[in-house]
């Protein structure tokens, strides 16, 4: 393959992007509390402030079983075989803050996206060193340091923000790169 | 902090450069066969052809407790504390490959390192996407593809090979970085 035909980089999210956080979160929620709240009312939250009781959603990511349970994002396997045939598809986690977290989320990826090899996943801490052409994520303390092409992935912490492309679903998403050279 | 003053960063390899994967290797092929061999005795030779038992080396990093219980490269936290007050040091390893290995690394480098933020630790498959000042590696797979300036840590697999420059230890690594601004 000569330099020339080299397929462009993306570097892909896990959580609330190819996972579909919110929704377990509210599912745990509503088995624990016996409320039932929908991601319209995380709209404009913050983790820290997205349930009546603080900090429930950090402790429901600290409980083994939240990583490796966690539902896939509606479209997120059509498209990255779509995006596949194109693009060098590299999957970037910050998941270093949660170590048990690590094995779950290896777990969860081969178990939703076998094709993806580990030579192309990366944990991280901060996503600062990521170097590819495009980045897909939900937060933007990842998108704005990111040198490359952004799309922000829709979720209930960035929907005031708009400053990068957004993308509501992994439709929008597929769109958005199908011109992309 | 202004542009101006945002340090430089390098991305420093684990295996063979922070631990001193040859000497653990060395230490159970002698405990496992009775023999006593040399670093000098590995040299030019590739991690398959190492031992007389071919692919030994590789059963060895497949074992439970061989990454937790990696010696320290001589000099090595030292170096990291020196370098650390003028560069910002990435901890990253090709650790993907060997999924068993993540906690063991990560508990290691809480030991050795605990200096160094999770923000700061990457674990990958290629180091393709990573993009920092400088990196610090022995593998020649890691160091041609990296766009910043590369410094060779002499390794037995890497002992023909001259197109890094060369450190042969965590001393020479602090000299040829102290001339960086």
């Amino acid at each position: 393959m000569s330099i020339a035909d080299k397929k462009k980089t993306i570097a892909i999210d896990m959580d609330g992007v190819l996972a579909d956080v919110e929704t377990q979160w509210l599912n745990w929620y509503e088995r624990d509390f016996g409320i039932k709240m929908t991601k319209d009312q995380l709209a404009g939250k913050t983790e820290e402030t997205a349930f009546p009781e603080k900090g429930m959603m950090r402790k429901y990511v600290l409980t083994p079983g939240f990583f490796s349970t966690l539902p896939l994002m509606e479209g997120a396997q059509e498209a990255i075989k779509t995006l596949s045939e194109k693009f060098e598809i590299y999957i970037v986690s910050a998941a270093m803050e949660f170590p048990l977290s690590l094995p779950e989320k290896l777990e969860w990826l081969n178990t939703h996206f076998p094709a993806i090899s580990w030579k192309n996943i990366i944990f991280c801490g901060d996503k600062s060193i990521i170097n590819t052409d495009y980045m897909i994520d939900d937060h933007l303390k990842n998108l704005d340091n990111f040198k490359g092409k952004t799309i922000m992935f829709h979720a209930f912490h960035n929907v005031s923000y708009n400053h990068h492309q957004r993308a509501n679903n992994w439709q929008e998403v597929v769109a958005l790169l199908a011109e992309e050279r």
